[in-house]
């Protein structure tokens, strides 16, 4: 249930990509290639962040490492982290741009703008749309959470419940907000979570999959980025595939201890 | 106050653009250019919208086109239509990205994560930073008037004018719902507004410039695409230019109707 965040942070780049390439894009890639190959034994999913390729101009390398990935571990996902939001007909052309363009599995969409928003992505029934729901960060409350007796992200998981004919809709539910996300859970029964937060930013591992599991203890897409990607700066693969493999180690032993009744492969 | 929004939908775009470039991203550049001059002397804003780059991979023309606008036209802001919205350290990123990269005058952005969200933007003194309030297509009811005795639209409103530390923000406000712009701008002052909204989508001008404008009869940056971009399919600059002259002309007549005390240059 591990998915690795690829937030390729240059100031944070070990040294040695950006001395060896032509570019800060390509310094980008060569390092996101080389996490992606070290943990895609503990994956189920990649989810590279439109941003941080945004900021440097390397609109073509973040093509290249989703192509990368399709090549040489056709089965892991990649979740374009894009959180695309806006009117039906331009969400059309963002629906081109992450699903033919970059050839995406899935991508992560805004819900500000309701319902049309979000519906050209569904239309790709093969593809996932990923609804922002309630995430991570300690801001989200202040709307998200807003009113309290019926807060906004229980609203966009009811409505996503009926946006879900295609079986291709997902939800962030942050770790750092265990109550909501065992609320969330209630509301979609067995829809797959993505969930940030766990890590750096001090979600419980247990409390989330005691909470998020669905009732086979499956239907969550854990992220983890920072606490793998820069887990070594002198090298950084083994880094990364240490961590990952901690935190898969980590999983089942506290899936084993919360749920012993839904046994983890 | 009428800015024209530059959304070069590839399926409208005249057929001679797209015959006599090299790639369809050449021929949306080219397209957009000749918008840009025939319409200069009519706006006080260009608003290209990102995704219709992002579809056809053309980042490079747009940075192009922004580029051009600002050698030939200095005087007239280019507001990035991008609608951004994520955590604190990725919205750094994004902020790189439209400020940085693409030298864009302001950016939208979706408050849906909270202020941390915005905050990078803000960090840009001399850069607008534009939120979504009040979206104008129909679906906006759903998540941005819930609920009703306290709706997010107003709960946005108030909050801007606290992230307004550096007389740097602006909020979208559509045409299409003039109850609520009024009660926007009783809530911001002399905030600038976005409005879309005007034209194919249905929105009272009148209205808008009489419910709408701060104290002074201006504060308010109206947009208008569709009816100005594919004005005539024979002649686009000529068809966008009388089309976006009309519309001023349109807004000099309401203005001195609905507020004379409020005259327009």
């Amino acid at each position: 249930m591990l998915c690795v965040g690829l937030d390729p942070d240059p100031q944070r780049l070990p040294a040695a990509y950006l001395s060896n390439a032509d570019s800060k894009g390509d310094a980008v890639l060569a390092f996101c290639c080389d996490i992606v190959d070290a943990t895609a034994d503990s994956v189920c999913a990649f989810k590279p962040q439109f941003a941080y390729f945004a900021a440097a101009a390397a609109e073509s390398q973040l093509a290249e490492l989703i192509r990368y990935i399709h090549q040489r571990h056709p089965d892991i996902p990649v979740i374009l982290d894009a959180k695309r939001g806006d009117i039906g007909a331009t969400a059309e052309q963002y629906a081109i741009e992450a699903f033919e363009r970059f050839a995406a599995d899935a991508v992560t969409v805004n819900p500000y703008l309701g319902e049309e928003s979000v519906r050209p992505y569904l239309e790709y029934a093969d593809r996932g749309t990923i609804v922002l729901c309630r995430t991570s960060n300690p801001d989200s409350d202040w709307l998200q959470n807003h009113p309290v007796d019926d807060p906004i992200y229980l609203k966009v998981a009811r409505s996503a419940v009926g946006w879900n004919r295609n079986n291709n809709v997902l939800l962030v539910a942050g770790a750092t907000y265990i109550e909501e996300l065992a609320r969330i859970r209630e509301t979609v029964g067995d829809m797959t979570l993505l969930v940030p937060g766990v890590g750096a930013q001090g979600g419980d591992l247990a409390a989330v999959l005691e909470q998020g599991s669905d009732a086979n203890g499956y239907g969550l897409i854990i992220n983890a980025a920072r606490s793998i990607l820069y887990a070594d700066a002198e090298n950084a693969g083994a880094g990364a595939a240490g961590e990952a493999a901690r935190i898969v180690d980590e999983m089942r032993r506290l899936q084993r201890k919360v749920a012993p009744d839904r046994a983890m492969v």
